[in-house]
């Protein structure tokens, strides 16, 4: 019976996923994905409370994903644990997720209510994974450390943050192509924020694949609950 | 006759930035707007076409008191001539300016919404005047000459749009402060992207105020036209 709710959530959460990439947030509703899925409507309130709740799940699983895709090309990278080049592979999956794009961009508001309503408390379990990150790689000599942790992590999020919304007020075709963009950023990182140039960066990749591993929140709402 | 327009579309601005900042502009109406500049609903329609009309003006008023409080602050300061000092002295501003917060945060959408309503000609010409301003920072050595100027100039648009748009995903609460933050872009900045050290800033103050003072655009839509 669990396993099936597993797999019952999971086809919900990919029907809700091509819904909200195509046609937004907003206009996705229950109906549509109960639709998709091939389920009835009161199959998908037996996986999750709320439309709200899909959503949740979802950018939970996006994020697991994403998370999963930089691993394996920081560990395919040779120079992969580098802080430009964490950074760059982590930025090239998010550009390429066409359900975070569509989030980020058309449904900003929607998100934004979203985190709102959670209050700081719901953001904070990821900043302190990244304060974490950044003060390991600290350690490990791959950022300088005359910069305090926090205003880093800060810094790093604003520019992920400003390459997705960026879409929405200058539009894609306005921008340059996104390699230029991710070479700009990398060069920028490398020499404001990266250490010691003689550090090792299989120290970061470790870095890196350690905080991936740990699960980022225990605030117990992050992960879709099988109730079928 | 002429004159008394522009008066009067100026009161229009103001009681338009003092409720799109307190209350958004989606809940602004054209009569809250007249209501508050103490004129008839009437007499906002001879000054402007419709409520976008009035926000177009806004963020061009904007946009250039913007670039004053940023030139006085670059021309104030001994370094104020580094991509980094004129960056943080643009940032400061921005973020000190409730009208843009506003906009840029709870009412990103309308923005979005607007500016890709025009197109990307409409963004072009603030683009071409970003890239004219790192080609000339680049041939004072003040901006590294190995990076292209197109990207250098998306990269720093995308900062700005992060640190304004970040707010509505984290939260103020959760960042933190301001200070620490711009200390950290500017390290970032100062390391990744100037050029040689050596480099005069006295020509980098100069770059700036010759751009902030070349009109952004030709387009003849970005001045309020009074026609009472």
């Amino acid at each position: 019976m669990v396993r099936a709710g597993i797999e019952r959530a999971g086809r919900i959460l990919d029907a809700a996923a091509g819904l909200i990439a195509r046609y937004g947030y907003d206009k996705t509703s229950v109906s549509d994905i109960a639709r998709t899925a091939g389920i009835a409507k009161g199959a998908v309130y037996q996986e999750f409370a709320s439309k709200e709740a899909v959503l949740e799940a979802l950018l939970l699983r996006q994020t697991h994903r994403l998370a999963r895709t930089t691993t394996e090309a920081v560990t395919a990278d040779p120079q992969g644990g580098r802080l430009s080049a964490i950074y760059r592979h982590a930025l090239e999956a998010l550009a390429a997720d066409p359900l975070m794009r569509a989030l980020y961009t058309a449904d900003s508001q929607t998100l934004g209510d979203l985190v709102r309503g959670y209050g700081p408390e719901r953001y904070a379990p990821r900043q302190r994974w990244a304060v974490a990150f950044v003060v390991r790689m600290q350690e490990a000599g791959l950022i300088r450390t005359d910069l305090d942790a926090q205003s880093v992590a800060h810094v790093l999020a604003i520019i992920s943050t400003g390459l997705i919304s960026i879409e929405s007020t200058v539009g894609s075709e306005a921008a340059p192509p996104l390699e230029s963009t991710l070479d700009a950023v990398a060069a920028l990182l490398a020499g404001g924020f990266e250490g010691d140039a003689d550090a090792d960066p299989t120290e970061g990749r470790r870095a890196f694949t350690d905080f991936i591993a740990t699960p980022l929140s225990g605030d117990g709402t992050q992960s879709p609950e099988p109730t079928g």
